[in-house]
């Protein structure tokens, strides 16, 4: 057996617990452990900036192993993906559960990378619609590589924007986490995709998208194959969703033309938050099935965009019932409307 | 028929609108709706003290209807429980589903109310235990009245302590929720009460308590009847779960002794919060049966305590998945040892 080219030993980095009561799993990421005492310094993190940016600084691309890098036509990079440097999950020969009386483990088993665009001062509002589509194909391209791995469950990609929303790092970037669980969040999601399903014969989302555009009260955009609207249980102030108008169970499956309309969705939509809600920081994944073998067949993927604009507390940690002080309807609305000066804002 | 003594028309103030994939809900507050515009404004809302106080100024217990009222012996008052101002959800005659396409929504039936205690500068540590215990004891007092109220499924009480937690007043206070819904997150930990029942004859909850009195490690510190630990799988760092060391499915049933023995834990680990951590903000919530009239015989009432560490992000948001940079067990060694400067502080 011929070794692996960047065949490297990687410890475990973190453990996977789960709630033996509801099923939910929590990474202790042993990896980027702290010391009790340094929980009592809670301080913002200063988002790093400038020349001396971990993502951007001239050379970078020269030194970083197990790097997927996306060229310009002169030759420069123009995106980069690779490993997270303090992962919550790494790359492991084996996926090991342990039992202690009650309670199981896993060993952190998984992915989680980086793709970063080139511009430091550049957030999706400002990249050209072709630059967009090439962080959608790169996580593509890196999802068809990670779901061949065994013991990968399921791949999602995130963008954190804002240091309200959880971002310490100024530069742009979106984060891949492949993991080795469906957790119980997904399945009800799976579940109620696939009960929908059974009922009434028909896809949940795409009974959502015709709704939508029938209604048109709660849209925000749309392009021929794809749709963005405020969702009708807005979990979010300004809460959207992007989805394909036709049935597509598998994000992977996705054209260069499919890559092309999210990619205008996704700035259409950012450049709203940007001028209308002035630059709102906010959470962004995109849900699709799992890789874990089964058909998913009854599932939809799309992305949900959620602006962070209040703090989840007692109410909504204890009964997962989140509280948002704006109709969706209304939100759509200001959302629809254009700034006067928008036009001359993307000429940028 | 008597007309009823504060007989009031309310009208509704929100709206509960079901996510029709999950089967979540949200709620939407348009009691306290804002317009589009003033979510431009993100500055955190300056937490008011002093004098002004709208929990305490003098002569409040005086202007308030609706108020269960504590009083000291000198006949002061020593703590009250109101309805909330802007509230969440209201009282109202009858519970409305309107359908709407795939849609679900409900009026937003319920309760939500403020427990205050007197002293505006006191947080739990530098109250007595009688006082805690009279929080607890107030917490009952409503639950009894508000489980008799038709519609109402799920009543929940919470603490969210500093600003980053949610809290936007300083003076402290708790808040009763009582809701005509049981969410898919309080569902998932009754089924899996139910079915662990099913398959090992025994609750999940004692059988948690038996392990972790017996391995100590998770620990911090427990009373005749109830116990304090780091749960297995915590979300965040530093989280404690108090818990009736014998089956109790239902706090309501809670006895005087019951209630001081709670208020001595809470005390304890909230001191402990207090000193070890620098005063953390938290957010606290209590999980009890619902009472919604069937038989939950199978559930085991606790508190769960969630340290205010991090943002749960883009990650956190997909998956359910929450990630934890400290051990349950390093975080429950920590928080067991005592500051040398403790004894002094308590003696407050």
């Amino acid at each position: 057996m011929t070794p692996l080219k960047n065949k490297k030993k990687i410890k475990d980095v973190s453990e996977l617990r789960q709630d033996v009561v509801t099923g939910d799993w929590v990474v202790i990421a042993t990896g980027r452990a702290k010391k009790p005492e340094a929980f009592l310094k809670r301080d913002k993190t200063a988002l790093i900036v400038g020349k001396e940016c971990l993502f951007c600084y001239p050379g970078i691309e020269r030194q970083e192993p197990d790097t997927l890098i996306y060229y310009r036509e002169d030759g420069e990079w123009s995106l980069r993906v690779f490993p997270n440097k303090y992962p919550s999950l790494a790359r492991s020969k084996r996926l090991v559960s342990q039992e202690k009386g009650i309670y199981t483990s896993l060993n952190g088993v998984g992915f989680h990378e980086v793709i970063v665009t080139r511009a430091h001062e550049k957030s999706i509002p400002f990249l050209m619609k072709e630059e967009v589509a090439e962080i959608i194909d790169a996580y593509k391209t890196r999802y068809l590589d990670m779901m061949t791995h065994k013991n990968i469950s399921y791949i999602l990609f995130i963008e954190n924007h804002g240091a309200e929303a959880g971002a310490s790092i100024a530069h742009p970037h979106w984060q891949i986490f492949a993991v080795p669980v469906i957790s119980p969040g997904i399945n009800l999601e799976l579940k109620g995709a696939e009960n929908f399903k059974h009922k009434h014969r028909s896809c949940v989302y795409c009974s959502m998208v015709e709704q939508e555009l029938e209604e048109q009260e709660r849209l925000v955009a749309e392009t021929e194959n794809f749709v963005a609207f405020a969702p009708f249980a807005s979990r979010a102030a300004f809460e959207v969703w992007i989805m394909p108008k036709k049935h597509e169970p598998y994000f992977e499956r996705i054209s260069a033309k499919g890559e092309m309309e999210v990619a205008q969705l996704l700035k259409d939509v950012l450049e709203r938050y940007y001028y209308r809600l002035d630059d709102i920081p906010y959470n962004m994944y995109l849900h699709t099935s799992p890789c874990d073998g089964h058909d998913y067949g009854y599932y939809h993927w799309h992305i949900e965009l959620l602006p962070k604009t209040a703090i989840w507390a007692g109410f909504e940690l204890g009964t997962g019932i989140e509280v948002s002080t704006i109709q969706p309807e209304k939100a759509a609305a200001f959302l629809r409307k254009k700034e006067h000066n928008w036009d001359s804002y993307q000429a940028y």
